[in-house]
């Protein structure tokens, strides 16, 4: 309605092996007005990183730092690292109109639902528990110990999908892509944002 | 997921001259797996009107006994004549697994709504009130007061939007169009749609 409508945070998350990744990656393509959230990282960048693009490099310091002044809206420590949304770059996209997409673990998105609850929560969806197990051994790199405990902790991220808004199925990447670009613009349409414009007219008219 | 999934009643409405009709007939072209709500009446058939097609055609007697008894979502009399939407055309579509859209003045949605919580209103505006006012001129059917009239009704009109769930502006038919299709998208990924069938999903592992 009018060019200084806030964009929306979409939290897209999911168990591992349920394509996150690779959806997120075919939204580049079909969605290119979606600004994908950059996260900060304490590791070192590997050659051609940009900072600001790939990661935002901080130090230890820095990103503790970042922590205890609440402008992180997710972490966690990762091979001695630490890895999270810085929520500058969230708040500023946000407020230039434009929408932002955070790819994101299940239990990162519940962090960021507790710092940011107007965000809008998509939970991705296996067509099926054979078909995510099948993608978990599909990567080659597991052990049938790991895919086990892998399915296990999907069960309870399934438990999880109540704290989202949406559930989507991975059924092809390209219906998947769709039903997310259907959620955006749905969540635009929503009463209330669009009802502060509405009061205006009724100013106008009294 | 399942097919045994059900429907979801939209319920299009808005002020009289924002284009209801325009952007129903148009989406018959672009959604044809919506079914449309067929309305009860108890105005004598025209050549050519096909009962259950155009209109449920009842006697004052049958009508008034489908208020009593309940299986009239909203109605209204017109010109001498009840007008209505029968509850079981609704149900039984809905029950079928499949989508259904009542296109009706915003004093019946509300009426809907107080019978029918679960189904999804979305409110039409126009993109502006000097286009509404022109698009009420433009019919070329309305006295000068009757126009102020009208735009007076639409004032009070849009106050009733706070019980809607979505709101749309109808700046293009084809853009409303693709609006509505989203928001049905969107709300069939709700997530209390698809947590019934997760549920199965951890019972089938536990």
């Amino acid at each position: 309605m009018t060019s200084k409508e806030k964009g929306i945070l979409i939290v897209l998350s999911g168990p591992s092996g349920v394509g996150k990744g690779t959806v997120c990656k075919a939204l580049r393509g079909c969605a290119p007005d979606l600004v994908y959230s950059v996260s900060a990282t304490t590791r070192v960048p590997r050659e051609g990183e940009v900072d600001g693009v790939n990661y935002f490099f901080k130090t230890r310091e820095q990103f503790k730092k970042l922590i205890d002044t609440d402008q992180i809206l997710e972490w966690a420590e990762y091979v001695g690292n630490y890895y999270g949304t810085p929520r500058q770059f969230v708040e500023e996209t946000l407020n230039s109109g434009k929408d932002i997409i955070l790819e994101i673990e299940v239990q990162g998105a519940l962090q960021v639902k507790q710092k940011f609850p107007q965000g809008v929560f998509i939970f991705l969806l296996p067509p099926s528990l054979d078909e995510l197990e099948s993608r978990i051994v599909g990567r080659g790199t597991e052990s049938e110990e790991s895919i086990r405990s892998r399915m296990s902790v999907a069960m309870d991220e399934f438990r999880l999908m109540d704290y989202y808004d949406y559930a989507i199925v991975n059924d092809k990447v390209e219906n998947a892509c769709s039903r997310i670009q259907s959620i955006i613009v749905a969540e635009h349409c929503r009463k209330d944002r669009v009802f502060s414009k509405i009061k205006q007219w009724m100013v106008e008219v009294k």
